[in-house]
């Protein structure tokens, strides 16, 4: 593929000072808070709507240029880096909730608003938007690269909660996927198919996402475990016996550690701990709680510390969220370099067994956080970025990693998806369906304008 | 396009006697349930493996000549039909239950595994395959169509349950989609893109399904109201309300006539009725029964009657599953025209008003049966196929009802499909969508031989 330069006279007319090419606003969108290289695109674009993303997708497609959309720029495998140059489409000025119909538990939303925004306007309806990464990342963000989250056990990834989008293809056109009915046997699914295509087949300006009724009863807690099995056969046990937790994630001892020194004030015991949410009716929330309880102590499971009121709740949860900064502690000034594997849930215990080997071949320090009832799995890979052969040994560790993974019948990621960081895996986990993927990149974007160099290569 | 004669000799050669071409074979091939007029294939194809289906593709490919996909024959849209001749491939015959993973809740299968057989596999595992459209559909079929059932409400669609596919390319290539993880980030949504695509993107050769634990307490009701609009508006203010039911059936008085003539032992009040089912721990479906009565008596719901044994359950969810033959009853000889509009759950009692009023218009009978907790229902309109006026008022009648769904935000099919009965509606439903669906087929189908003429033009 040959790319042109950026038409920015044309951008320029179209949006004034909303196409940026400051030093700042270009380094600013150059990277993501992943490990790879950073690169400057050529400007970055702020549209305010659906027609001005359309009109610079229009420009950009006759200039062939490259479109790389930008949300808050969580993402951790270089997706938004202008691998081949062109423009960053900063879409966070498309920041707003268009509607709240409560009595479909629906939402409209622009692709701007984060997730806490989101909740945020919710407040007062009783309802909430369920997928939570760890980042505070926006709606079009996590819809490109299929987010999920704590509670996805329960309430599914982004992929199950979006019902209909807008999006504007390549070449300009606007489409409409999906729509507000709960469900459709008309057609085939454009809506997931844009799901975690990471701005490659499209730009998403609008969606619809499904809200949920905040539970009547919710119920947190954490339990510590004499070993990281005992804690994942505890997690396997209770998702064969259908308990319907909420949430279910897993922090292994030496995350345990980053989180004492992050948190002074919330000292836990440094041992594999699990973080659980029981969500439900009064009665429901504790015929949960008591089976979960019987299978810990089953387990070895102890020191069971409940919370229940909100604000006790949200301190542990926020704790979790903060992992990655949190593992970051142990080794200050360090680099994280964050896997992301996931298997099925009788293959987990097995999957975290040979990786806690590998990690201690590797010398280096490796917590490990997981969103368990998914079968899905982190590590935070601790680098020193000046010491080539620690960065070495962390690609390694991160390598052998995802071959578990795909030994074990899994996938390489469970969540952050593929930008650069993963392509070099997508060939084994998908064989020769990795080439039908190209053929629709090629379909639906034949100049290969949209963030080239991600997810497929063409 | 233009197709090709099926190369014959190539076929027998590969299959012997499982390439048939006698008169009834054909004639049997050549129609689904529904009102479309039927069309001989030249050929019907018994296949046994992938490996076969493969080479099936590659000579059909090769000659140009069309290929549909044939399950059970259920579907009512004319997907089956072989509108541009070709030869029907017959999936029936690759039968196999695969694997049953009990710990991490899937079970592996062979297209023409039906539902009620995937079932009577899990006996004796304490899980359950929980889609359930009226006729034992194959897996195959079911997933080709996007079919969904009667606990949709609770469970999903076939979509929400599928997590991998192996699918044979219209040029005989062979690939997989997704894995046994229950999530992935990496790379375009395959699965989903197959999921609805009704054989005109590629031939499924096995599914690997999402299973769930049969409940420690199902409770089953019926429930009787004054009017459609109070039955409706139990069902709305539930789903609103958060219940988790697992079932939420709505059958008006006209088909609930319907149902004494076909199940003369089963005397109902023939009142607009729901058909109701709860799911869950003694304590909880307690409490979701507790809940539902209360909301269902303050719209004038009456006559309770539960069934909790395991034969109850089955008498009334039979008669519910044949509630396509007992409408049938209330005109013998008549052919029944079948509608299966979705709307957002809000708009669904307008929906149900504005069509029993086109009803009424018609002079026709139309028993109405609705999922209604996901705002999908039918009508069975009834016609006498030997009356031209009266099928001109059908038609009429059905193209209204399509028209009020989309008129509120909805679709033209929630379950059913397109085949060749909805494609006119297509264009309305999806607008400059509907071109991109054809961009697809042409670049995983450019000579077009996959069960063409449904679903997309092209």
């Amino acid at each position: 593929m040959t790319y042109g330069p950026a038409p920015l006279d044309a951008l320029s007319a179209l949006l004034g000072a909303r196409c940026a090419t400051g030093e700042s606003v270009l380094d600013q969108h150059g990277r993501d808070e992943g490990y790879t290289s950073p690169a400057r695109p050529e400007a970055v674009l702020f549209p305010e709507s659906t027609a001005e993303v359309s009109e610079i997708l229009r420009l950009c497609h006759a200039a062939r240029c490259p479109v790389i959309p930008f949300g808050v720029g969580s993402s951790l495998e270089g997706h938004v880096v202008p691998a081949h140059g062109g423009v960053a489409l900063d879409m966070m000025r498309m920041n707003k909730v268009l509607a709240v119909n409560d009595a479909d538990l629906d939402a409209v939303a622009q692709p701007g608003v984060t997730r806490t925004e989101l909740n945020a306007r919710l407040r007062d309806t009783g309802l909430m938007f369920t997928v939570d990464p760890g980042a505070d990342a926006s709606l079009g963000g996590m819809a490109a690269t299929r987010a999920s989250g704590t509670n996805t056990v329960r309430y599914g990834t982004i992929r199950d909660n979006i019902l209909a989008l807008e999006v504007v293809l390549a070449d300009g056109r606007v489409i409409r996927t999906g729509s507000r009915a709960r469900k459709s046997a008309t057609g085939y699914d454009l809506t997931r198919l844009m799901i975690g295509s990471e701005g490659t087949l499209g730009v998403i300006t609008e969606l619809t996402v499904k809200l949920w009724g905040i539970p009547e009863k919710i119920s947190s807690a954490v339990c510590g475990f004499p070993t990281v099995e005992a804690a994942v056969d505890t997690v396997i046990l209770a998702i064969q016996s259908g308990l319907p937790m909420a949430r279910i994630e897993l922090l292994d001892e030496v995350q345990m550690g980053g989180m004492n020194l992050y948190n002074p004030d919330m000292q836990l015991a440094e041992v594999p701990t699990l973080f659980l949410e029981f969500h439900g009716t009064e009665a429901g929330v504790a015929e949960q709680v008591e089976s979960f309880r019987e299978i810990a102590e089953e387990m070895g499971g102890s020191d069971f510390a409940w919370a229940t009121k909100m604000e006790e709740r949200n301190r542990l949860w926020k704790a979790r969220h903060d992992a990655y900064y949190a593992g970051k502690a142990l080794r200050p000034g360090a680099e994280g370099m964050v896997t992301d594997t996931c298997v099925p849930i009788s293959a987990l215990a097995e999957a975290i067994r040979r990786t806690k080997e590998r990690i201690a071949a590797s010398g280096l320090i490796a917590p490990l956080v997981g969103h368990v009832g998914d079968g899905n799995f982190h590590l935070l890979i601790l680098v020193d970025p000046a010491d080539p052969g620690d960065v070495e040994r962390g690609k390694r560790l991160a390598g052998e990693v995802n071959e578990i993974a795909l030994s074990l019948g899994g996938t390489v990621s469970g969540e952050h998806g593929v930008g650069t960081g993963k392509l070099r895996y997508l060939e084994a986990e998908h064989g020769a369906a990795y080439a039908v993927m190209a053929e629709l990149k090629q379909a639906l974007d034949p100049r290969g304008i949209l963030n080239p160099g991600k997810l497929v290569t063409v």
